[in-house]
């Protein structure tokens, strides 16, 4: 099993994810959000890679069951229904709908990697989902991290780490790591003792923090809380379970 | 001081890098190579993102001084006088001569630096002569690391955490660390007992091992071997004692 790793987006050739299982990674905090709007009873999440996308995709759909989510710069976007906190996203308020979703980073790597054979959402409330998945079906994949405003961020790497090291414990001489891959892993041996901490040591959690956002800091770091795996079914993320029903169903018209 | 770190050279704005105090690494091999050929006196090296550029720079230069140099995924390329392999820049060959040099990845840094405000070229065997001028003239900088064919590669993230690690002894409280110079940091102290065996263990270094390189991975790690400094001087490389010689004495005609 071979794993590739990208610290930040522009690396994406979005046509070489054509045929690639892709691993997105956007700790703090779209990848937490989404898995947690999506457990708590979301419909599906659409990625937007523009504020302006999302304006417009969310036009073309039912106003009642759709709420437009999101930030810029770490801030909600104003005449949006959510920001990016993933404690905003309770039952009460995301039940059964559909939410358009434009981020800074994590968005971006949704958006492009809708050309991936297969891309699932990670963060650390989900991580051993993700894990036993990639163990399951071994088979090559690339992680991609959504990093911040263009540049790596220590979040990702360690999540990314945390992942290569479970399939790493599970099979050390099954895998092929790009050097990519192999550093996150340090990274996630040197940090991951305490994941909350980490995150107050990097650069977009501490702005999360000044921002008044310090409980997301906690509910991000919070391994395995959130145990399902967010998929991406044709434009939208779906948790698995239910992208599968509907593929045994056949397609909904 | 803030240090921002780029892993991989795509992530380069050019016109961002205007302003802007630049420490470009490419351990593998052409930071090392480049650094040797100026210790062992060739004039100045001149890099070229193209070997298309390269013969056509080659081509408006008298032919008796000048060397076509470089390689295209580790091999030397048809018709060039040098390959990408230190140890082929002996005082001999090299010594008074224009080296136009294209290699795969580290030229590509070099060519797009050209825009920095200063540009040093900098590799385990001159680190602590990097580190002391970093050191001795305070300011902001941005290490890009050359990476390998566009993905992030270890010994050149290695080499940055060196850097960092060695300013950060000196000024500890004075540093303020982008998220990617805190995780090379990181690397450094986990991979930094052994150079060599860290050479070895990355990809790049394995592919020059079987290509029958392995003498250079040896020559990469031997910290400190040519401590001397090369900068970019308009659009040459040349060892910053014999620059400055130049801005003293005006501009050569």
């Amino acid at each position: 099993m071979r794993i590739e790793l990208l610290f930040t987006p522009q690396q994406i050739d979005e046509m070489t994810l054509r045929e690639k299982t892709v691993v997105a990674i956007d700790v703090l905090r779209a990848s937490t959000t989404i898995t947690t709007a999506l457990h708590n009873g979301a419909r599906e999440v659409i990625p937007a890679a523009t504020v302006e996308a999302a304006v417009k995709i969310a036009g073309n759909l039912a106003g009642d069951v759709t709420l437009l989510a999101g930030e810029r710069n770490a801030r909600m976007i104003q005449g949006f229904h959510l920001g990016n906190s993933p404690l905003e996203y309770t039952p009460e308020k995301v039940r059964g709908k559909s939410i358009v979703f434009s981020s800074t980073n994590g968005a971006q790597v949704f958006a492009k990697g809708r050309m991936a054979r297969e891309l699932m959402v990670c963060s650390f409330v989900n991580i051993t989902t993700v894990v036993e998945h990639l163990g399951a079906q071994p088979r090559d994949f690339t992680i991609i991290c959504a990093g911040t405003n263009g540049s790596f961020s220590l979040e990702d790497s360690v999540c990314a780490g945390m992942v290569v090291h479970g399939l790493a414990e599970g099979n050390p001489d099954g895998l092929s790591l790009a050097d990519g891959a192999l550093a996150s892993m340090t990274l996630y041996r040197s940090y991951g003792r305490s994941i909350l901490k980490m995150l107050k040591t990097g650069e977009h959690g501490r702005l999360l923090e000044e921002l008044g956002f310090g409980d997301d800091l906690a509910y991000c770091a919070r391994v395995d809380a959130v145990p399902v795996l967010p998929v991406m079914d044709g434009n939208v993320l779906k948790l698995k379970r239910d992208a599968e029903k509907k593929d045994i169903a056949g397609p909904v018209s």
